[in-house]
């Protein structure tokens, strides 16, 4: 469902990692869910890896890793479907082939699940040691009448990433994101670049507090093609809601065309 | 000549633009270039079109369009090698073919021309109006040590121009713009984005104050691929200087690995 506005109000979770207990994170979107549809919010999304913890080890990976169609899976969408929102979500995914990959899963708000993606770009050797590196291109799907393009965290470092998700028609890309707090560049600049020079939206969701040895830098955002933070969060757990507007998209794609002044035939 | 530490001292000349009177242009671009030699810069840097001025419409800016190896190539070659320093200055460039470019030049320390490049990616009628858009990528090209990356104003707004410099071997981007005052965001995000995603300097070269009807928006900037503004101008006439530090370019480069992490099967 969208807005009456025909706008897409979409919520951003950031929380504190809880690694290796999936029940309690499973709860735990339950109720932020319940939170964010109540507040009227058509998407949720939540951080990377937020079901299993994501400093947990290639062990625990593995072994807390879902199957596609996996108990998470259904658990979630059951989660969705009952409090009638989509959620895109972080998690460890086993594949066919043994393979297991740091996944990001979105569920509509009939609780049916429409994408998934494998993160490509892995971050350092925290990823490497867990996760073989996705092959696909990162996916556009439709989303309460929006286009959604998906990326994991690291990837949104890329502009090549975002310029080819708002060149397959993406209005928003959502990135669940687990930033350390010595990474405050992202939000600060890269976050908003990409908004700006593919003129998309961006929704940025991380973790805040600790895991392990790591500090997360919370500070989730939501930035406008104009390049403007609409709504963040601090270093604190919070509920990030903000609505999308596409009256505001197209205004802010003809004061900035880069769409339309690309010149790929010298980028090669 | 390089500095006794290694690094390339660059200076910025923001200034005020006199459209349409080039011998004034040239001498005030002598002064400048005797102030930032004796200041110990290697490298002067520009605004854009900054010897014939910018707004000046089709037909002044062809009649002051300048041949390869015009009179003001001549002219800037002397003054470079009086004061022993590189410039990168805009002008409007004549081609053989008749047609007319926004045109960077790269003069060295000896007054040598080493690169032009014309502007391949033009800014709205503003450009279009007057030039025709260039069709070679940008140059990669070495000096005072270091390998410079060539650009002129809306093209760094292009994170694929600044990435194909960078995967070619540039170590600083440098830009003469002409960037107005309702553009900020270009030095507030992108400008600093481009130097972090491509690990590279960029230095930015801009107008201030008005022409016609533009308001240009200063803030030249130096940025550091940390994404620092390690120098920056006001919005009066200014010369920036910074050193641009090798071993600082090489620290970053391990903490940001993007260029290694780049996957280019998956940007097609």
């Amino acid at each position: 469902m969208t807005t009456e506005r025909g706008e897409l109000r979409i919520a951003l979770w950031q929380c504190e990692p809880r690694p290796a207990v999936p029940e309690t994170n499973l709860d735990r979107l339950d109720a932020a869910a319940a939170d964010a549809a109540r507040r009227g919010a058509d998407l949720i999304v939540t951080p990377e890896m937020v079901i299993p913890g994501y400093d947990i080890g290639a062990g625990r990976a593995r072994e807390l890793a879902d199957p596609p169609d996996g108990p998470i899976a259904r658990r979630v969408g059951v989660i969705a479907g009952r409090h009638r929102i989509a959620i895109l979500y972080g998690c460890a995914e086993l594949a066919s082939d043994g393979s297991v990959y740091n996944a990001i899963r979105l569920v509509d708000a009939a609780g049916t699940a429409t994408a998934t993606h494998h993160k490509t770009h892995l971050f350092g050797q925290l990823d490497r040691r867990m996760f073989a590196p996705g092959s696909a291109r990162p996916p556009v799907v439709d989303c309460a009448g929006w286009r959604l393009g998906l990326l994991t965290c690291y990837e949104v470092e890329f502009p090549e990433l975002v310029r080819s998700l708002s060149v397959r028609g993406a209005d928003v890309v959502c990135v669940p994101t687990a930033n350390m707090i010595e990474y405050d560049i992202v939000q600060d600049v890269l976050v908003r670049a990409r908004a700006v020079e593919s003129q998309v939206f961006v929704a940025y969701a991380n973790h805040c507090g600790s895991e392990n040895d790591l500090v997360y830098g919370g500070r989730s955002e939501i930035v406008s093609p104009g390049g403007a933070v609409v709504a963040s969060a601090g270093r604190s757990p919070d509920l990030v809601i903000a609505d999308l507007s596409r009256a505001a998209l197209d205004d802010s794609r003809r004061r900035f065309p880069y769409l339309d002044d690309r010149r790929p035939d010298l980028y090669t």
